[in-house]
């Protein structure tokens, strides 16, 4: 019997020695690396964490004290221990747990976290609720060195520093972030390293912590003794662990950015289970983006720390040099500086996961949008054909940015639009503009009218019939062509338009749309706030009926996007049969 | 004739000895004081960066050498010295400029800016586009302490170190916020101030910056002798300048909070011109606060920087004790923190600024709303009467927060309805509650129906007719009884329905008005994304007609209110005249 087996909660690790311990972290790799060769995760945030996590829970008594991991990728060994080990054990409950902290799970797991650089604003929440109410317990927030670079994470720092009270930060520095790390701070976390935690300037010191440095993040005697040092501290404190991300895979150990989150692989050599070269839209805009470079001088391709989402693989950025610019976690500072860029005569395009995108809405607002500053941006994994995990819905994009003034924000339904919008984009002088990555495997489409200015709304007619017409936003166009099909073979025919754009509307050709029976939009995304709302608001007046389709509004997690697309009446024959 | 009348751009005090910008001083600073005490504005930053800024323009080159001013509350001084002296110093051109720097008044304005921590984004932009087009020009960002706090300020500084080339980060130390500072941060600032900039820990070195401190900064040869030490330097540098906030007003130097912004006021003694001692909304929201946190030990109330602004004066807030948190400028903090509180047991109440909550929506998403924390929320200066700058807009609100699953978003109409609905978010359990100050003055309307839980969709129906019906958001509800009182006149009756809730759609009470001629939808903010599009969609397929009021997406830049009413057919009389 393994260990592993009799582990049920933390109290089943409190009396063991530390070899013991050791053996059971030895356990836990090897249970994490069969799990992960074959159904893949977040790799290396887990395997670098697992000495801290056990040694957390050997030396605080979750869940009365309280640990908030961020961004929660490094969570999985906190899982283990937390009553949730058959998840990671045996195949078969492998698809019992999710991939990030879960209250629905286990009241080990505190709050749903899956975008960074959150830990410490929340569990400063958590110290000064203890703190109101009287509460003793510790409170701990993990945080990596790469979400450090996040703002939230500063102004959590900033204000925790000053309650006053037991508050630990346990600084997970792994020098790395998803790819590597961007940002002056990194160099005095490397001066920290270097000097075994004496150096100054000390960014920890400077905003208003104790600290400890931790040498062999992975050792657990060191962390166990760091631990204990800070447990029951009556001031906020930061420990500076130095772990090594994909400890004990040596491929993950090596390539840390191809490991960070990784599909199935083979154990022993690290390669890829199933060898994905299917060419896919992150693919064609870095492709293309490397094109425009050599094309104009003045192109500049900026992200914020996940730059594999964007099609920036290593190669391509070395390709890329100093014109392509990865500001770290720092959505805020990506949209900000394009602005910033734009205004001095550089030609940003800023590439982002829409859900991240959702960080910096203020600044593409404000900085952007207010200055009419033409910058570029790409929305990435948009709509409900992205991820699905609650933390990470696309759906959401359309409400986001649509209801922002001077901003346009393009829908391409193919490769080929996809192109032609970024080319206009990084060209045009008139306003900031995004762009809007199609769901779904890429979809080339020869036919599609392409225009040579997406400045005024032109709504493309791709059939006219009689008195239905259906408005099919971005890749939700080809559902619509379907449906349409279906129609025809029973002898109806319906309009149907691709609107191109999302921003504004083509108010000339919804006009000649009033005295339809029906008309059907269908999008990708929730329809409050979305593309359909504005096209009902105003047909308002007219005879016409018209029907909007897309999502409820709701954080679905876990989803299966064929299910979801049918449960929500968006299958060509559902469509079809509104139609009727 | 004044030095004043001669300088028409920074080139006219070029060739001044330090004596003669010293009395250029003494007359601007005379000349600041006349033009706020009749007009108010942002007194206590511009007065205390009068030499700052002279010294500025006097060792740098603008506008080819690019100087982005933070928040831009400090940019009164730089504008007269730009090209724009006659609007500080001839009554009749007070009118001339904006309060805030502003590309459409000189090239001397890089971006049109009202919300803080974003210069520092903005010119690393600017130095990354220099630096790919290979000029020499020095890009310098002017920052406030206190927008130092905020998450954005803080990426920009992690990056911007890292561009290697010219990056000059002015740091204004005048140790205030609007009101009091408050961060560890700021416990590092004072100890170099204390030290003459020597000491360590130094956060600026922390995040990888040349340092160099100016102990008097409000000392012309101190401030030239720095700004020439790091004109043209070869790497990221801040100049640390310890300023008074408010210099010259001694009314000012002593209350510096009263101070930040002010209307009009007497010269001698600092008294308001105008003594205004109507109750307001912000009055009905802080007296309630306190009296909540007697009755319920868990109440907190939370701000980010703007204690003013949602009622807590320094009386109230000594009165609050530690129940009153102040985040700092720190949005993405104030509401990221809400979770944990809520988490922890607290109940939370989270005053902000609806034009600053556009900073923290991931956080509203992500850490409140799919956690479901029953955190509360009370938006300030909603709709279009409330700030009427391009940059203070409160008209975005509900396109914001209304398609943010889980959350509810009410909108009182009445004094009476708004301390309901504060009480019920405070003391429900199932999500988080938003609560937007309504619109304009205090109205008072015992009539108005209060629920005990507003969970449920249900809406008000106020008057019941025949064939329309006008749904009437927050103020906007009383516009709508207006425009009742109009048609009965003609003998008309129609319904009239307070919908109470934005965020959700009281459909049993729509149902009821499928077979109406007219359905018209009054808000106060733009309709894109809004109330009356949800609305319209519902009812898209019913013969009904809807007309949806509201304001075109758009940043409405120092607007008249009740111009844009009228412009936007929001009048009563013009509401009935659509009825019709």
């Amino acid at each position: 019997m393994s260990l592993l087996d009799q582990i049920n909660s933390p109290a089943d690790i409190k009396g063991m020695s530390v070899d013991e311990l050791t053996a059971v972290c030895a356990e836990m790799r090897s249970a994490l690396l069969k799990k992960l060769s074959a159904r893949g995760g977040h790799i290396g945030p887990n395997l670098g964490m697992v000495e801290a996590i056990v040694a957390m829970h050997y030396v605080f008594d979750a869940p009365t004290d309280k640990i908030v991991y961020d961004v929660s990728h490094q969570s999985y060994p906190h899982k283990m221990l937390t009553g949730r080990m058959k998840a990671f054990t045996e195949p078969e409950h492998y698809s019992d747990v999710t991939g990030y902290t879960n209250p629905a799970e286990s009241p080990y797991d505190l709050f749903s976290v899956g975008h960074t650089s959150t830990s410490v604003a929340l569990a400063a929440g958590l110290a000064k609720a203890r703190d109101i109410e009287g509460g003793k317990e510790n409170v701990i927030a993990v945080i990596g060195d790469a979400s450090l670079g996040g703002g939230e994470a500063f102004e959590g720092l900033n204000y925790g520093s000053t309650l006053g009270t037991n508050f630990i930060v346990i600084v997970n520095d792994n020098q790395m972030s998803i790819a590597e790390n961007h940002g002056g701070l990194y160099a005095d976390l490397r001066l920290l390293r270097n000097s075994n935690g004496t150096a100054e300037p000390n960014f920890f010191r400077s905003v208003g912590y104790g600290y400890r440095y931790v040498r062999y993040g992975n050792d657990l005697r060191s962390l166990i003794e760091a631990f204990r040092a800070v447990k029951d501290i009556d001031h906020p404190v930061v420990v500076h662990i130095n772990t090594m991300k994909g400890l004990g895979l040596p491929a993950a150990e090596s390539n840390k950015e191809a490991f960070h989150y990784a599909g199935p692989f083979d154990l022993k050599t690290g390669a890829p289970a199933v060898a994905d070269n299917t060419e896919d839209y992150t693919d064609i805009f870095a492709k293309h983006m490397l094109e425009r470079m050599k094309a104009d001088d003045r192109v500049v391709v900026v992200n914020a720390g996940t730059p594999g989402a964007i099609g920036f693989t290593p190669e391509r950025r070395r390709e890329a040099g100093h014109r392509f610019v990865d500001v770290g976690i720092a959505e805020q500072m990506a949209v900000g500086m394009s602005a910033g860029l734009a205004k001095g005569g550089a030609r940003p395009m800023v590439g982002l996961v829409a859900t991240f995108l959702q960080r910096a809405y203020d600044q593409l607002s404000q900085d952007v949008a207010i200055n009419r500053q033409p910058a570029a941006f790409t929305t990435f994994y948009t709509g409900m054909f992205g991820m699905t995990d609650e933390t990470h819905l696309g759906i959401f994009d359309i409400a986001l940015l649509s209801n922002i003034p001077n901003l346009i924000y393009l829908a391409p339904t193919c490769r080929e639009e996809y192109v032609a919008m970024m080319d206009w984009a990084l060209t045009q002088d008139s306003c900031p503009v995004a762009v809007r990555t199609p769901g779904g495997p890429v979809v080339s489409s020869p036919n599609r009218e392409i225009l040579t200015d997406y400045s005024k709304p032109r709504y493309e007619v791709i059939s006219e019939g009689g008195d239905v017409a259906i408005i099919g936003v971005g890749c939700m166009l080809n559902r619509a062509l379907e449906a349409a099909s279906l129609m025809e073979q029973e002898g109806k025919t319906p309009t149907v338009i691709n609107p191109r754009i999302v921003t504004q509307l083509d108010t000339a050709t919804l006009d000649r749309l009033r005295n339809y029976r029906l008309v059907i939009t269908v999008e990708d995304g929730i329809l409050d706030g979305g593309f359909g709302q504005k096209v009902a608001q105003y047909l308002g007046d007219a005879p016409v009926e018209v029907k909007c389709l897309g999502l409820d509004k709701h954080f679905y997690n876990r989803y299966n996007p064929a299910e979801l697309a049918r449960q929500s009446g968006l299958d060509p024959d559902q469509i079809a049969e509104l139609a009727k």
